[in-house]
């Protein structure tokens, strides 16, 4: 969708530099400098009451002098002054302020950056940062930022919320050799967010790859949705995933919802490629941008070397491709191509002997193959061949087999020689690195974007009818009541309002009830004392489980009874929930928390080892589609239980899957009610026989 | 330990070139060329009896022609005359053999590559390859080689098994800036293999950190040896680590034991870091060679920028050095050389407005604070600084600290003046990197290294006192009984010879007798069927627990032979284990193989799903010492279930190392006699109360 507000703010037809001067050293001076050093095209109006021109362009006291229209202004002026010329640019009727200043939130003046958004907004102008080095953007030409220069030129555009790595990065563009078409600074997110610049990006032209460095979004799902809406590839590099600063939370899924994992989870949601750190970023950047999707597994690697060939096998097992054996015709045909100690299998080992021919007839036979979806080649620097040669016979081979829908990597291993191969190569569209697990881990990441595309086109409505007014009435009580945390009994039946199977659970407030509640719900049953003062129910003596009969339960009343008083005597005892006792299945843990990024957000695990110890949990940003419930259930460690071990049935997925899209859509539509839930354990019986919600615990939002 | 043998091969003072050539291609002619353009000073006599002199140098029909002493002869003649020439060669009394020629075991030729080591050593001629590249150093301008310059110099030292990795690593010495005093080429290690060079490399006054490129060894336990008793840091790329090729093995361990994991175990023995990938490789050998050890875990991080200071906290973190903040004095300090927003916790944050001198004012500071342990340096290129600059100050500033003990790295994240600035700074000594996480990377391996050292300077010795002959016994009956397995009761004979404790388990023959051994032994009994023919007991509803009386033993003794005999009719039955019945513990697993490459190893884990389903195992090469124990116990996943959890008490690790060391000796030992073992489960019981090796099984080697 076109957002013409947002063309005027990143790609201006015409600038005003508010606080432009004629003084090397500052910022306002340095901008000037580089819009013109950039050969930008467009007007640039300088303003400055105190100047006649500055660097031969005329100057103008205040931008309601200029004549002519303005898109965007960028502000270098003090932040104390930054309120005033918003009224003058809002006037103007200037759609985009692309504010360089600092001194705002990053310094604890939120007011005064709230004051600005508020003013911009009333006249229909949207403000990039505050805070920020500008907007770079090598098909306008313009450098509209005190970055000293344009980056190498390419498709991916950057957008990063540290000023001082993007202007580090800005020249690592050049000795990296990975080009970018735009180069944004986001700053303070004020008002235009990542969610904001994903979507305009998707529909820039000039923009094939979305990179962006992240430190923290101000608001998670508007970022999701807009990734999951974008087409074109977006990969992430998420700073600050170190373990300190998990909040501390009541219930058991709080301590497990650390941000790195929270994060993880809603960026994979999105449908955006992780980078591991800066390097990564880089070289998964460059295949990303020059290459498209891989869209199977098939991944065939041609070599010079032995030893690359297993680095680029190991890679290619670690990152989620292990190779295969090419098939027979094309292990008979790559047989011409090599001495008789080579190999045609995969990977297809040349040899030593590989010069400019071999190399060229195996990549154009090999990429043209249907067999084959992704194509790394890997060359080591020899004594007997030339590195520019062998990467032009790569690429006439690559041209020559008129493959437009299959990705290619290339490694070149060596010196200087091929470092000026490699260059030669990326600047003709196809990516080349220094290793060959690079090279591997890079065509992966084609891959991985296939696979989260044909993934998130599937749908992500919530998947279950449900009946939210008597969630919220159970709720209401319970407020009603000074409480800001359900029963075992309330929250059972918020859960069953969503469809979830919970075993039957009725209250009983007499011996005599709770006999002829466990007669209509039928021996065994378990007791259990109901009190919103007595969290630890067992600690207490507070569960008796597998009562047979009416002695039994009589017995189990007494004993609770008067446990509960011990326990806490000045305890709000409800009384004494008689339950079904559910027959033994695998135990899993359902959970959620309200992120202060991306709201509400389940977590699942096995239960047992697996939480306790292992921490063997994922999380989703609800609500969550019937297919990535299933993933989230691939993607324990143990998952194998749920699979079937050692000749066991398999658990009701399926039943499973359910529940945590029902749980899902419960946490979104009571997002306003519950602070943190857990459904634990919840017991899975065998495929086809569903499963049950034994215990149930809902935090309430405080209000 | 000085080698003159190797001292011969590796630093000859006059080699002779067998197959020289003045024909440009031919290799005899590249190796003529490299040495007189690499500057060698020593004498060169090119031997081939058709050519005057070859590039001016007089050339000799025969070796035994030359009158001078000659230290190494390389070889460059075809592979059907490399016996011929061998002769001559012992007999000239020449130390090394530099085999360059190919077409032996590599392409089959066994048999004429052990007759090239057979004679050779029968003259006191070791052989370095055949199938190599040759050798590279340059303190002795020595390029005995085909790989067309000496690397950049350094004071690492390479050996690679790729000769064509090797050819291609000397060219990116110069464009990684990772320099090397020598390259050694291996092959196929016929003679001289990766343990005889990093002796040899230990006590090379040149060399400060080994470098390995491995696909695989002949002799692991000789490496093993050699590793551990190294001072100077080795690292290793390991290459080969895919899951295919796990050989199919009879035990639970054997399939366990990939040779990845068993590699990974055998190098972390040995003391040896281990590279990730090539990249990792060669920036971790920058660190290695250039820095002392990191002594402690308190690692300070100084920056210019927030960004990069996160992703730098986040490797660090990933690396095992998890950032504490700075002491208050150190602080107090650093505050003087920042601005008010900056930050003097760690990591330090100089702010974008850093210059020249606060960075060399906290720099010298803070490395010469007795916390500080290692110290990381990031800098971000910004329009107001200079790089080399910069890196002079950080130079400049270590100087005068006066540190010579503690490490420091550093990265520059810009373009091709940060780029010439890290140069400048590599050549004075100080590793620099383009990316942060690289940089606290680097770092954490001259942590490992000192971790490693600490480690591998405990006693290795077998920890028992133990009676072989006994155990030789067992064996020897069964052997005698045409079986290459033992039954459960000789099992735990066995392990019983080692001090293993094992439940009480005697064989009985008829029900009287096990009504007897019941009572011996003390109710509660299990009872199992023994046959050598019935490997999976329960499944024959060969087992019985429980058992508490003397009607109950006479029942059980007539069903398991009743199940048995149906199970199998022709199984030969030696009779009925009647066992103690072990109280509840923690189940553990112990196992041995017979790894091709390293001989006994021994596997250890938790029993349950962490084996099933988690394969949540670790190995050791025995013997294991107990330091070594203790470490097994802690690096699996589920550790904490030994350390104790929710408020149980520990687990007798004690106990239980002691067992891993009792089994490392017992595979040891016997290791020409057992294949493979298991102990399976081993009961755990509480800190003070021991173990009990519940079920035992032993197959043994074929003869």
């Amino acid at each position: 969708m076109k957002n013409e507000v947002l063309d005027s703010l990143l790609t201006p037809k015409s600038v005003a530099v508010v606080g432009a001067s004629a003084t090397p050293g500052k910022i306002g001076y340095s901008v000037m400098k580089n819009l013109i050093d950039g050969g930008y095209k467009g007007a640039i109006y300088p303003i400055n009451p105190s100047a006649e021109e500055i660097l031969g362009i005329k100057c103008y006291p205040s931008i309601s002098d200029v004549s002519g229209s303005v898109d965007a202004a960028i502000i270098t002026v003090p932040s104390k002054l930054v309120d005033g010329v918003t009224d003058e640019i809002g006037r103007k009727g200037v759609k985009g302020m692309i504010v360089i200043t600092s001194g705002f939130s990053e310094v604890g003046n939120r007011d005064l950056e709230l004051a600005l958004v508020k003013k911009a907004n009333s006249y229909g102008t949207r403000v990039l940062g505050p805070n920020i080095v500008g907007v770079l953007s090598n098909t306008d030409k313009f450098n509209g930022s005190f970055a000293p220069f344009l980056p190498l030129p390419g498709k991916a555009s950057l957008v990063s919320q540290s000023g001082a790595l993007l202007i580090a990065l800005d020249a690592a563009t050049y000795t990296r050799r990975v080009g970018f078409d735009k180069l944004i600074s986001i700053g303070n997110m004020s008002d235009v967010d990542f969610a904001d610049i994903v979507s305009w990006l998707d529909n820039d032209p000039n923009t094939s790859c979305i990179t962006l460095y992240i430190e923290g979004f101000k608001d998670g799902r508007a970022f999701i949705d807009a990734a999951r809406k974008a087409s074109k590839p977006i990969i992430a590099l998420k700073a600050g995933v170190s373990a300190h600063g998990a909040a501390a939370a009541a219930s058991h899924t709080g301590s497990l919802a650390g941000a790195a994992k929270v994060y993880g989870a809603a960026l994979q949601q999105a449908g955006v490629i992780q980078a591991t750190d800066l390097d990564n970023l880089f070289d998964r950047t460059l295949a990303l941008s020059q290459q498209p999707p891989m869209k199977g597994d098939n991944l065939l690697i041609i070599t010079n070397g032995g030893g690359v060939g297993v680095l680029a096998t190991d890679a290619a097992e670690r990152s989620g491709l292990p190779l295969k054996f090419a098939p027979a015709d094309v292990q008979l045909e790559l047989k011409k191509h090599m001495p008789e100690f080579g190999s045609a299998k995969n990977p297809v080992d040349l040899t030593g002997m590989a010069g400019n021919d071999w190399y060229g007839d195996s990549v154009r036979y090999s990429f043209a193959h249907p067999w084959t979806e992704g194509l790394v080649v890997l060359y080591c620097e020899t004594a007997i061949t030339d590195p520019m040669q062998i990467a032009q016979a790569i690429k006439k081979a690559v041209d020559e087999s008129g493959v437009k829908d299959k990705p290619i990597t290339v490694s070149f291993v060596g010196g200087e020689k091929s470092e000026v191969a490699m260059r030669w190569l990326v600047e003709n569209g196809i990516p080349a690195y220094g290793a060959p697990d690079v090279a591997v881990d890079a065509i992966s990441s084609l891959r991985e974007f296939s696979r989260m595309k044909a993934l998130s086109a599937q749908t992500t409505e919530p998947c279950a009818a449900f009946d939210s007014e008597a969630a919220r009435e159970v709720i209401r009580k319970a407020r009603a009541d000074g409480r800001d945390s359900l029963t075992e009994i309330e929250a059972k039946e918020v859960f069953s309002a969503y469809g979830m199977p919970v075993t039957s659970t009725e209250l009983a407030r007499t011996e005599d009830q709770a006999v002829a509640l466990a007669k209509k719900i039928g021996f065994p049953v378990v007791m259990k004392i109901v009190s919103p003062d007595i969290l630890h129910k067992s600690d207490a003596g507070g569960v008796k489980v597998n009562i047979k009969d009416e002695t039994g339960v009589r017995e189990a009343f007494k004993t609770i009874m008067k446990n509960a008083k011990e326990y806490k005597a000045t305890a709000d005892i409800h009384g004494i929930a008689v339950q079904e006792m559910a027959p033994w299945g695998t135990e899993v843990i359902l959970g959620s928390v309200n992120d202060p990024t991306f709201g509400p957000t389940i977590m699942f695990g096995l239960g047992g080892i697996f939480v306790e110890v292992l921490k063997d949990v994922t999380f989703r940003v609800a609500p969550v589609a019937d297919t990535q419930a299933r993933r989230m259930l691939d993607e324990i460690r143990g998952a194998p239980i749920l699979a079937g071990v050692r000749g066991e049935e398999a658990r009701d997925r399926e039943a499973l899957s359910d529940v945590i899209c029902q749980y899902s859509t419960m946490i979104l539509d009571l997002k306003d009610e519950i602070a943190e839930s857990d459904a634990n354990p919840v017991l899975v019986y065998e495929h086809g026989s569903g499963l049950k919600v034994v215990d149930a615990r809902i935090i309430l939002k405080k209000k």
